[in-house]
């Protein structure tokens, strides 16, 4: 059993963490941490793990975890990472982080979006843990920095398309993402009244997603701008992202849909679709990220749709998909059930 | 014009009043406060009042709102009234407070639920501000305590069914309510991911509206206990209460009806239902309560449901409805108009 | 192996038979059936369901479903069971029907609600599906009836508190649902226009389901009359049921706590809460009935509150607990998960 | 008093008109049609108009509304129009089209999109009710065809941004709905289980209201092509729409919101944003467009963002507004309330 823990254990993440790992089979949960919450029982803060869980919400301690486990998720807030991670990794123990801490690779870049980095030196050795990507990387890796949500979706519906691209020209991408992507903190982004019935976009062109998505695409070799539009639309999970590529050339329905096709026929949490195109909800509480693309040759033009669920895939779910191709387990392994759907 | 003031309008029902003032023809508003959101003009608070409003908001000055105003409106969190009310009314102003700080009569009930009043020699004064109750005490009132949303609904709902009471038979009140009831402060009641897809029940036998209820049906000469059970639902607005009223005999369903037609036809934002049953769309932002009876002769019972606009009947419309009363308007003056459905 | 099939697949019952049989480790689903929807592969239906099923829907053949299957699931629109059922039984399958067909025992209690049945023999031969009160009955039957949705809730929250029933006083049960028991047919009562901020009671005092929870309370000894209002909320799933008992004396809060979790301490589907109440978001996409009581001695008044989601322990997840019973395998196979949460 | 009526009054646009009407001090609605509602009480189709109409819905009998009525609204589906607009338009009485049958002026654009027009001649007559743009046409015209919901929006943020434009590149049109955009009918798009939780795009790449932008476009002397892609998202009312403009040269953002500012300066129900992006909810019930425009110059690319309520000014408050031209009253008239927030 691989023993693990999760610090920050009382956001949307963790408790999506405990929730996936919970029903993984080769996974044991030895201790979770929430400084705010400690001395909480786990199904105090998330009521649906009642009967699952008698693990109560302890203060990091970075040597206890560093002695308990052998893998630590980090579900923090964005910055405190950062701090915690070289000292598990100093003790050996495998770090996988849902924050953005170690996800750009140059240190200006993550001045320049998040601010001063703590430990510059491990941005070179942090894997950017999209498996579709970079799975040999993962496998071996003792740091992993998830993608955010938006960029999960985004590269995987970007990166086919790449190739075809017109030089120079921004790529666009118009997402639609639930609100608890926002995490769990309660704020004027996450009150009922301001979201419900709402479509509220926000950030537009300066978000720090976007960012990661020019880290992607770059390592590509497209350099080319993106212009990153995010929306908030009253659902809960959930992000639709609308990825618009001008071409060079004129790019036909069938090529398209053959490239997408191949490119991710050996990965099972990416189904692509030819005769419908994704919904969020089809994706619901599951690691899959359906994915259509559509060209429009005349237009000189590839639209490429992706959907997942903000929470799963575009967190918690993808970082056990890491987890599992760190340690040798199939990547499948405690992911495979279908979405919740209606 | 009356010259009208909104103290507490960054919140929901301080907007709400921004809202339906702005369509009033007798009124204007001279001036809007709010501490914490002082110098920031109103519409940066509700976007939607965008040309409607140049005004900002101001830290509270009662002397400067005595000497402007007519009439003031305090739409403060509760226990806060108690402090600017005596000022406001010393200088001769009238004043309807939203909250909850005049509602209940007797000072040892307020101090059993809400703790130690600052004002209670005020309590003695003050009108409960029903109209189809109180009207003409609310027309010569200098203070008016507006009813709270959940009260609203359940007594317009309740007190024609108390003459067939059973004598010590506890009256249930099962109410489900949007998000908006409880405020515009972020917090894990209101947030998204944690109202959408849920019912939730709270403060289940023991929410203070309870108080306002048992104050309502005594002054009627029912001294019987109330089961009160609210719910949140996933919406923004409205309140939904059925009310179960077990009788001494069996009461007949057209008798029922006729009782609740009778009582109400002279009130005009009362709408009693004979052919379907209410919901709380038919009242969006409108000042009506909709109400139908339905009589279970065999079981003794009678059940009455309202539906009504929980920021508007439930605070802000019924305390313009209030105003236009104590100043002798018609009391549809600037209300006057359609639901928004769907 | 279980080899299991689904009559009526297209329904929401019978994608979520799917979703859930899909994870079940002792089924193999070997057909399923939906007469409209014949020759379309079943992830057209549910897109959720790539890559976990390639079965097309079928048009229903009795004969083949009897010789290819050990179990039919039948989760057909109210009065289409009563066809097929007796077929399946003379072949010796065994079937477990969601519809109401087989609910209630005596057929002059089915003429009155349902109208006249077809096969009323097989009445008194079937068993109603509820593992917590019927669990011996139900490993043994040929014919299993699950409860409807509402019941199941119900049932749970008010038998434990019969023993303290005032004889003669009606047992209220106020019950909130999310839209998904209404079906997957599209109508008035389902347009996200109609439904969406709002709360919409309907059929109250005369709802179906009224005649299920008399049946089983009279089996416990009550013979009280059932007064059932049922209201539609904004929600896809989720059935919040809040059930008040009149008792003959005080009952006290521990008291009442203890009954409670004695009834369920050997049951892992029923998690009796004392320290917070039930919301449904809690059970989302699992089996559970979440379950609170509160004893308001005072009033002679016991309310008993339960959550859960109509689709799984409301529906299709009871019906797989039922399986399992009569299948000899643990009743938690295939369904032991936390629900999703937010 | 301008007399008015509305054919089709069962459907959202038919129930917006009414509700609008009912507040507009020029107005009476002297008659309301419905083929298959004949015989109902306006208010047992609209809850919400109890105490507002006590019209009953009548079969449409073109020969008596063309002598009641000064103008006559049609809220039918489309391609119903074409039937009944030429023999009011013959008996004198001035028609107000809602759906798609008249905004297309080139009949062979009409015959691509819709199929065959059976009154081609009236296309050339027929005015597109876009006040903002055509309001001298409006104000004498006999027929107008109000446009879409989506081009509505789509049309008034991209307009100003034409004259930068890169020739050839196409003109992006992201847009996201609520539901009532799919009309009252009940079907798979707009149940609620299948809507709620969801982002689904549809039509993407080949709605029918791109030949709206198209003709609006090239009415402006733009024939780049348009990519449109529409979202259905959770909510009742709102559309947002993102427009991606490619420029030829770098357009600076204060450049870009001084163009916006001055184009619409003397058009009361766009208020144009330089604060804060857009969102639906400031524009829910009311007859606003909300616009915002950022500029990327050093990607060449102008964002214009638009919100609004796809039933008032995407429907039936546009109508009112062209009906207020026609008959020379001010713009506003009837229509100047504030939004419904939240």
């Amino acid at each position: 059993m691989i023993r693990a823990s999760i610090v920050g254990a009382s956001g949307y993440s963790g408790g999506e963490l405990m929730r996936l790992l919970s029903a993984h089979p080769e996974v044991e949960i030895v201790a979770v941490t929430a400084d705010q919450q400690r001395g909480r029982r786990v199904d105090e803060s998330f009521p649906s793990l009642r009967a699952f869980s008698d693990l109560t919400m302890e203060a990091p301690d970075w040597e206890a975890l560093a002695r308990a486990c052998d893998v630590v998720f980090l579900a923090l807030p964005h910055g405190l990472s950062q701090e915690g991670a070289p000292r598990l990794l100093d003790a050996g123990v495998r770090v996988i982080d849902i924050a953005a801490d170690f996800r750009l690779r140059d240190p200006a870049l993550h001045q320049r979006w998040y601010g001063e980095h703590k430990s510059p030196a491990l941005l070179a050795q942090s894997v950017y843990g999209l498996p579709e990507l970079h799975a040999d990387a993962i496998a071996t890796a003792r740091l992993v920095a998830c993608p955010g949500c938006y960029p999960t979706a985004s590269i995987l519906a970007v990166v086919p398309a790449l190739e075809w691209r017109e030089p120079g020209a921004p790529i666009i991408v118009d997402a639609k993402s639930g609100v608890s992507g926002a995490g769990r903190g309660a704020g004027a982004n996450t009150h009922f009244g301001e979201v419900n019935e709402n479509v509220r976009p926000y950030n537009v062109g300066r978000h720090r997603h976007t960012a990661e998505m020019l880290q992607a695409f770059a390592a590509a070799g497209a350099n080319e701008p993106v212009f990153f539009s995010p929306h908030l639309v009253p659902m809960t999970r959930g992000i639709l992202a609308t990825c618009y590529v001008r071409t060079a050339g004129a790019v036909e329905q069938a090529a398209a849909e053959e490239t997408y096709r191949r490119r991710y026929e050996a990965w099972p949490f990416v189904r692509v679709l030819t005769d419908k195109l994704p919904e969020t909800k089809a994706t619901q509480g599951s690691n899959f990220c359906d994915i259509a693309v559509l060209a429009a040759p005349d237009q000189r033009l590839v639209v490429a749709i992706a959907a997942l669920d903000n929470l799963v895939k575009g967190a918690s779910g993808q970082a056990i998909q890491c987890m599992n191709l760190m340690f040798d387990l199939p990547q499948e392994e405690g992911l495979w059930a279908p979405p919740l759907y209606p």
